[in-house]
């Protein structure tokens, strides 16, 4: 049902981002080609053959909350997890200090596809969890790390990320969850929502992260400090000692992802849940911005996870259906062989790998920077990229898996067939870790306005110059794919250009953000995708190639120039003509 | 939560489509815009006030077959369908002689909107109980026509179509229904799928249509012949007999639309079910044909509906919810003034209203048709809108639904909101009734390619004629969006170009069709939004308009201009170039 994309990967990362001299980059010599492919292809056999088939199982199935406040997960989904954790798969990220194999982004990334592709609703655990674990890496007192980094590599215990209160969701000012001191600790005191595995039954232990404010903390976002508030009180040996003051009081009924268990935390029903700072107050926030790299990029990665899981499953229904006869096929050839078909799946799975090679562009950037804070120039790319990356990738999910189900037809919209399920899984990814609005915000007024395009152009610079040389090469696709690069170079700088000129009213790139946001993804898809197919173009008569698997690529990267590279060109035509449009548009006149 | 737009009608009516004029060609003289505003005013209030509140729940509930193989509807929809029909709401469309109104399309469309907003799943019901009564009126016999039809249109019995088997769903040359001839009847053996509201407790008796083959009958379309299958046998004076050799297998989990029984029907288990044929044997694919321009304006129009339904509520979500404070707002003021917030819902409002008067032409263009078969030249502008009324418009309610969504962030997630039932809903209207890819072949090869381009050509030269005289208003929005319209004609021409170039090999135009077809949608939707912005800059110096309307209206279509019509110059792109690249993918390099 499900193949992790190996090969792909490999060409990725070996022809595309360059592997070799990243690893030199990034210190780490000893990751050879031949060693991501062997490591990828466990992975993905756990995928596969363990992970996958829980899927649609445990979406019908769903998280359940009992009466004594526990939560079941699905059948099938704690073993799945013990075997991850024995397998060593929840170690890949973290630090060696804490038990952790510290592998560069690029390779975790790949992995945490097919995590994500396997199973969106059983693998999110392990991704709230790898947050936390960063989050404590670069912020806690080496006391804390000791106690609760290491049982989470292990995976014997799990993380949580605790923000969203009723009234406060995008807006993190307004947090009320209260945090008292009380000698070495705080007594923490509120309602938390969304808490995603706020309880379940795969770990001995839950560790929440939690927003809170602290007595005389001042108002807004400068008041919010960050606590590790365990489920259960571990002893200075690490063992379990007394339940902690906390509850889940109930679980969502979501649209998707219905075996992930989103719970409403009560915190401090019995005078108040012990909680430990994290860094020093009032720094809450930029404790959170701090990892929100990192968290974005995980989700981005999400949106191209489900998009290949049900592109997948869309390819092998085309590959068996059969439905009337295809335009110049014989009786009994399968619907994949209908042009509109093949015109659905070919534009898919051109998107899903520049998606892919763009998030190990974005991973590569992550390595790059060494986790450095976020205001280093060595993290200007990444910071560039991440807001583009999770806000495309999660919003093209959308139709991506949409377009799965129609390739079903009416077999789609039955729950039994699985089609539908990823199209419901995949709505919550626009949404959470940042609306794809917060994420155009961060990319129109931190990342372009704040620089005044500084960065944004040095990107186009370096696309224009490689597509310039591209443009010279002798088989006509890649020069073909290289001069709509750069046509669209050119016109995504006259809509940069619009933004930077019409800031002096802010809400006019606020209207543009989102478009903007679209349109940068689709140019820096199209850059990988050019790239791809130049080199494909440069293996076809390289005889230790496949040459099917090259000409594969190279029209991959055509049906994106052609199909999804125009759009460049009409969202820029909707930024510079329709921000006044919008803002003229009375409220009450809606 | 659900208010009828009435007052958007009156105007759309009124001042774009030109009631009076239209109500004169047709012999409705009758026919005023205060009757209409009287008729819609009432619609409204029952879908309101009745029909709407039994949407959310529905969905919760959903239809339930019991071992007897009876449906039970939820709470409230049988009560609702009885009100409908004592309201005389189920005689508006049927011809008089059958204790009908004979109401014009553009009257019963607009109040079928209303009833497909305020709950898709309970107006299914009718939607098909209408379709089978034009199928009847077109092709019965007149006694079966007197036996049948009044006890539908007085909303005492009920409708379906049974057209698709396992293994034929979009390609009905496969069809396996056995129709027996035993007398004046037949006898029925065979199983239907996807039968919406093949059995429910809303109505004394259901009428099936089905499609089935006479024992003698030539293979492939040619052989398919359409029956007449009662779930009870009527006597000659109307009363019910006994009941008919049919059963509902089991209704279908489905993803949206739970509240509508999708049944699996088994014919003839105890020897053939009685069948009525009608028409003559092998007439049945005609038969279909000359119902269809009914039954895809119906579902289109289901998408508008949909559509304007998820607005509606997202819209009243944005003026509540308080999160952040919007740019150059005061603390406290409700997200709708956040200008991405804005932007979203004025797009979403845009091209609702876009569909609307498109809705409308497209029930104009039927009415001046008179019912004549769809080779008739009075036809051939209802013919070419058809298509993409059904495709755009189904296409685009996926996109309105998801948006709706986005408006509620991490609430639009969660079932009880009631935002994620109609982006769940919605998905079926692109399948069912055709594909889109359907509608793109139909809009394509027989709507174009046939007549060489003459009907779409005729179209353009129309757009481009009222544009050009558009052009010199003094109104400079006005005229900015005659000028957009005639460049985007112009593209539309030229890639109506390549479409009639290309068509040596028929996959490229099969490759083409579902881009051409929404290129097309946004174009038609551009035309009446021009109109409509034309006809409210007119007025705005008419004291007798109300200025803030007019003004909204102008508002508007710059929305639709600047936000969806850059969507003809990317698609025409897509369709210039992409062909190739895609008939270039070996299937088997998916």
């Amino acid at each position: 049902m499900y193949e992790a994309p190996v090969d792909d990967y490999k060409f990725v990362l070996d022809e595309v981002i360059g592997l070799d001299k990243l690893m030199s980059a990034t210190g780490h010599d000893e990751i050879s080609i031949d060693l991501v492919e062997a490591v990828l292809s466990e992975a993905g056999k756990l995928a596969a053959d363990v992970i996958a088939p829980l899927n649609h199982p445990g979406d019908q199935t769903g998280a359940t909350r009992h009466d004594d406040a526990s939560v079941t997960t699905p059948a099938g989904f704690a073993d799945a997890f013990a075997a991850m954790a024995e397998g060593g798969w929840t170690s890949m990220e973290a630090r060696e200090e804490f038990g952790g194999q510290q592998l560069p982004m690029v390779l975790t990334t790949a992995v945490n596809e097919f995590w994500q592709a396997a199973n969106m609703a059983f693998a999110l655990c392990h991704l709230l969890t790898q947050g936390q674990i960063y989050a404590l890496q670069k912020s806690a007192s080496a006391e804390h790390q000791n106690l609760f980094i290491p049982p989470m590599v292990e995976g014997r215990w799990t993380g949580t990320m605790n923000l969203t209160e009723p009234q406060s969701g995008t807006d993190l000012a307004s947090i009320k969850t209260k945090a008292v001191k009380n000698g070495d600790h705080y007594l923490i005191t509120g309602q938390k929502i969304y808490i995603t595995y706020g309880e379940h039954d795969m770990a001995e232990n839950i560790v929440h992260l939690v927003l809170a404010r602290t007595e005389d903390a001042p108002p807004g976002i400068k008041g919010i400090s960050v606590f590790i508030v365990p489920k259960f009180l571990p002893n200075d040996d690490g063992s379990l000692g007394v339940a902690n003051d906390l509850r889940c009081l109930s679980i969502e009924k979501k649209l998707g992802i219905k075996a992930s268990p989103t719970a409403v935390m009560q915190y401090g029903e019995n005078g108040g849940a012990i909680g430990y700072l994290v860094g020093a107050e009032n720094q809450g926030l930029d404790i959170m911005f701090g990892m929100m790299n990192h968290a974005r990029l995980a989700v981005g990665l999400q949106g191209l996870s489900i998009s290949d899981r049900a592109y997948q499953q869309a390819r092998a229904y085309a590959f068996d259906r059969v439905q009337g006869t295809p335009l110049e096929q014989k009786p009994g050839a399968p619907i994949v062989h209908h042009p509109d078909v093949l015109r659905t799946l070919a534009t898919m799975k051109a998107e899903i790998e520049a998606m892919r090679a763009l998030m190990m562009l974005g991973a590569a950037s992550m390595d790059l920077a060494h986790d450095c804070d976020s205001d280093d120039p060595r993290a200007t790319r990444a910071n560039l990229l991440i807001p583009i990356i999770k806000g495309w990738m999660t919003e093209r999910a959308l139709d991506v898996t949409s377009q799965a189900v129609q390739v079903h037809g009416g077999m789609g919209f039955i729950e039994e067939t699985g089609a539908a399920q990823h199209f419901r899984d995949a709505r919550i990814l626009p949404i959470y870790e940042g609306t794809t609005a917060i994420q155009a915000n961060d990319l129109v007024f931190r990342k372009t306005l704040r620089d005044n395009g500084a960065a944004v152009t040095t990107l186009f610079d370096e696309i224009e110059a490689e597509m310039q040389i591209l443009a010279d090469h002798a088989d006509d696709n890649a020069a073909a794919n290289a001069r709509q690069m750069i046509s669209a170079v050119g016109t995504a700088r006259e809509a940069t250009a619009h933004i930077l000129a019409a800031a002096n009213d802010r809400r006019r790139p606020a209207v543009n953000g989102v478009n903007y946001l679209m349109m940068l993804g689709r140019l820096c898809g199209g850059w990988m995708m050019a790239r791809a197919g130049g080199t494909a173009a440069s293996r076809l008569s390289d005889t230790s190639a496949d040459p099917a698997f090259m000409q594969a690529k190279m029209t991959t990267s055509r049906v994106f120039m052609t199909h999804h590279l125009p759009q460049v060109q009409a969202l820029a035509a909707i930024i510079m003509t329709g921000d006044n449009a919008v803002l003229g548009m009375d409220a009450e006149w809606l």
